[in-house]
């Protein structure tokens, strides 16, 4: 096998696509501090029980490990940075109060997430600790919102759903950890036969609140729907009030639900949320409330966040147009290098020509040159 | 051990740190693309062989290797991200002409490079491939020089050496590679009597100049000298030549040489530097020439390069100053929320204070608030 070949989902970004997504990673980042969120920057890698604590499963099966020489002990790269931002929350920034943070750089998948997906997503993600009311989950919706808007991408809906749902049915129902295990999973996949037998021992008010979830996905009416034909638990209103109070507070979006969508981390446990744009096919970002992720390092925080790959992002958003460069050829005299100089720091991109390579095709697009004429440098259009 | 516990030379980079960190960033790949640097991301992960090839021990034993549960193979995570980048012009764009490229990404080491390292630096890097002539050389370190001049560093010093000088007196010296090898260790600690019993069986002037070496290092004076003490074989005086050359060139530096100077990686062939700034132990940048990097992927271009740790950079930068924020209350109104979101889009920071939380500290230093006056929001000073 040659030596340039890359493993499968793995791939090289090139200079438009590279150019592309710095940017919106910029843009992305502005958008954050513009909203208060302080940038940490998590390590590649963990001791593996730091990054996996009460994560679930998914999150492990995707998680490379390997063993630090140093110590002997087993070492994660991460798949996810919402668990160590989670860990800087509680253990190293340790604060009181209202705590906000962001993060970008590389996570790492044993396997696709879906099946055209790269190993190697670019993770963006801002979270917020020490609020329990529904304004953090509402800030970071929002923040949400409008990082995907800077990017340029199509029409937003916002997909949500509550994880106090599913599992205020499941208490009750007399399941044990790995029937509950497969309802999760017939209901990602609407299974409503699947789901019918596994419910079967249930009380009936708890099997028919679950055998209606499969159908409570739709627009606004779904939420007055899920009103009668799920029993009622207080939970469950809670969490019906907490989606209509979020989506009464969007603008400019299509809202939808989904009662029973669970996909993604095992980790939320209130309100959830996914971004769809018109014109492209996933999700762009989830995000939603996880107040139980700290705990394993100490400090049980309320916790709402998003995140998402920037990767996928870029493929969907609007193409940038590139800034054209100067051209200018390579020579030794003060006059010309003083000339480049200040070109550059005014921002422009000039391109020596170096000796020999004079009818070469340039790689930046360049439109004007720098020539002389009457002993100056000028710059004029090619 | 606790879950938040981190392996040893691994951190979390906090707050005020990581937002010097990304201007920084930023300040460096906007200085690459102002000379015509494309940018590109080369991947963490890719088949061993692909990230080692040609590169020598050191990158081996540095890098982290697991298991590709996709194909069974062996992966790597990178170590050094130069050899990417010699793959990606070889291979991918597979140009004639000059190609400039950069890059700025986490590399990760099995162990620390220095005793007080972190084994996940960030690697900002720049290499010119086709071009053989030393235009590309000192292209590439007025960049390195131009780059360390963002982050405000101390006064700066180049030291130079070329890979040619003891290449050449090791040919014809009878040693074999792995006597070869133990040279190079002496030459690198400066240890003369292990030198000396090392070179006892080449030939007179070979040993005597291998001897020389160790000695050669200081001001301009270096190269005089070491025309008159190293034998007169044409590749030494090229490269003495080339160092002369290159040193006239540089205006506003300290310029030294030390010709016995053979760390890092493996794969140098000319003329290579490193760069110093007075109160910074180590340093800052380091690159060369490296002919022979792209061999391996089916075509051997002209290279030259540096690279350095935004990590290391930012400890001997000077402190940015942060820029101040606005705080506002929380609130439903429009009209707050209009103004907060204008705020936001003239790239203020606006920190809302959610319901409860008034009395907090602000974790971004708030110079200013918005507050309603006569029925307006306004910003004040506090």
């Amino acid at each position: 096998m040659s030596a340039w070949v890359l493993p499968d989902h793995i791939a090289d970004v090139l200079p438009s696509e590279a150019r592309h997504i710095e940017e919106i990673r910029r843009d992305l980042l502005d958008m954050a501090r513009c909203y208060g969120y302080e940038l940490v920057m998590p390590p590649m890698l963990e001791h593996l029980e730091s990054l996996l604590s009460g994560t679930g499963e998914a999150l492990d099966l995707q998680t490379f490990k390997l063993v630090d020489q140093l110590s002997g002990r087993t070492m994660g790269l991460r798949a996810d940075s919402t668990p160590q931002a989670a860990r800087i929350d509680a253990h190293l920034l340790n604060r009181q109060g209202v705590t906000r943070l962001c993060y970008c750089g590389p996570v790492l998948h044993t396997r696709p997430a879906v099946p055209h997906a790269t190993r190697e997503p670019l993770q963006f993600g801002a979270e917020i600790y020490g609020h329990s009311g529904l304004e953090a989950d509402l800030e970071i919706l929002t923040l949400a919102l409008d990082a995907l808007k800077t990017a340029q991408v199509g029409a937003l809906t916002v997909d949500m759903a509550d994880a106090r749902i599913v599992a205020a049915l499941l208490a009750p129902s007399g399941l044990d950890a790995a029937q509950q295990v497969m309802v999760h999973a017939a209901l990602a996949a609407k299974d409503s036969s699947e789901l019918a037998l596994l419910v079967k021992s249930c009380p009936t008010a708890i099997a028919q609140g679950l055998l209606a979830l499969v159908d409570l996905y739709g627009g606004a009416q779904v939420l007055e729907h899920a009103r009668k034909v799920l029993p009622p638990l207080p939970a469950i209103h809670e969490a019906l009030d907490h989606l209509k109070w979020l989506a009464s507070h969007l603008e400019g979006v299509r809202v939808s639900f989904d009662l029973a969508d669970l996909r993604g981390y095992a980790y939320y446990t209130g309100v959830r949320f996914s971004v769809y744009a018109a014109g492209a096919s996933d999700a762009l970002a989830r995000g939603g409330r996880y107040d139980e992720v700290g705990s394993v390092f100490g400090r049980k925080r309320p916790a709402v966040g998003f995140s998402l790959d920037v990767k996928v992002l870029v493929g969907a958003a609007a193409v940038r147009p590139l800034r054209a460069a100067i051209r200018a050829p390579w020579g030794e005299a003060a006059a010309l290098r003083t000339a480049i100089a200040q070109l550059r720091q005014q921002g422009e991109t000039v391109v020596c020509v170096l000796p020999g390579h004079e009818s070469e095709v340039d790689e930046f697009q360049c439109d004007r040159e720098l020539v002389q004429a009457a002993g100056q440098w000028v710059v004029t259009a090619i």
